[in-house]
């Protein structure tokens, strides 16, 4: 192996590979070592990529939120109207974060052991735009039709829909014993508050 | 000292001056020897009335989620109807928990040292169902007087309403540069979309 031209195992290749171990092991649990022996590479190689494994770790985050978003979209995609997309789009959002295993969850779990946190939530800014893009779309398609006020813009009626989700997963998760998991009717119950309330009112 | 008698210092005091290190020293760095200290007894009388240092930081908690709801409960008495009442205690509840040197916020961060996430959810459970009592009063009531819809019902809808601000607050803080506070015009809109979303259509 030459590991003087680094440039020889690919930036995505050692993506996927860190991806995986993190999934797996969890972030504090994977060191750069392992992740570079995995790829086969020394860790200088690893390095010539990535500053630091918190750099790394943010770039595979990245890089899901991206999938994610592509995810959303496509479910979005098989509508019709706007308000079908945004349900679409919710209950695609709703099977991706609830899913406890999923590795959206294990990454973010992963998370919580990171020292800088104004970086972090700068960071968590970034993905959570991604995430809320496919909403906030729809929105802005619905208010440029005139079906929606223009108060929330749709970045914060999106991060206000998104809120309705977790308040209720919250509450259901916390204040009862048996957790019903969120449903796709949950979802439409949510999605028809909320359009209600966003609509222009004709009467 | 008579400390074979720990009744003398009653369970009252303990938590007002538990209540005061853990907001000023933070959970973790408040030692039960210190609650002890302070209180003038011996760790062993301390015992006597709170198994665990967990025990008596969440009776902290509690007493203290009591206090916010009877601020809330008070906010909203100064009002006409239902939906003013609403917004009205929404307003109290954002003054509390968007101010991060607020007590409230002091003490939850203490709780991120805590292994046991399970018992810790139940115990947050009850703190959020404490916290979301006035509002869920509230939206009771203009259901009886068939202003709102049924479903969600006032427990969910008022995690819902919870969600919107969380998800509002979230978003500024995440994704703006500035990071505004949450005004009481912010407020406002959240009621006026969540409301007319519940609200029973007559048209």
């Amino acid at each position: 192996m030459d590991t003087s031209r680094p440039a020889r195992v690919g930036r995505q290749h050692i993506l996927e590979v860190a991806e995986r171990l993190f999934t797996e092991h969890g972030y504090r649990a994977t060191s750069i070592r392992e992740i570079a022996q995995a790829c086969g590479v020394t860790n200088a190689a690893l390095y010539y990529y990535f500053p630091s494994k918190e750099a790394l770790f943010f770039e595979v985050m990245q890089r899901h939120a991206e999938r994610l978003r592509q995810r959303m979209t496509e479910a979005g995609a098989r509508t019709q109207t706007p308000r079908e997309r945004l349900a679409a789009i919710l209950r695609e959002y709703t099977h991706i974060v609830t899913d406890q295993d999923s590795p959206f969850f294990l990454l973010r779990r992963g998370a919580r052991g990171f020292k800088q946190r104004k970086a972090l939530r700068t960071r968590f800014g970034r993905l959570m735009t991604t995430m809320l893009a496919p909403m906030q779309e729809t929105l802005a398609e619905a208010l440029a039709a005139g079906e929606l006020r223009s108060q929330p813009d749709p970045a914060e009626a999106a991060a206000m829909l998104i809120g309705m989700l977790h308040g209720l997963v919250q509450h259901r998760r916390t204040c009862t014993d048996h957790n019903p998991p969120t449903s796709d009717e949950d979802v439409d119950l949510i999605v028809d508050v909320f359009w209600q309330g966003m609509s222009v009112t004709t009467c």
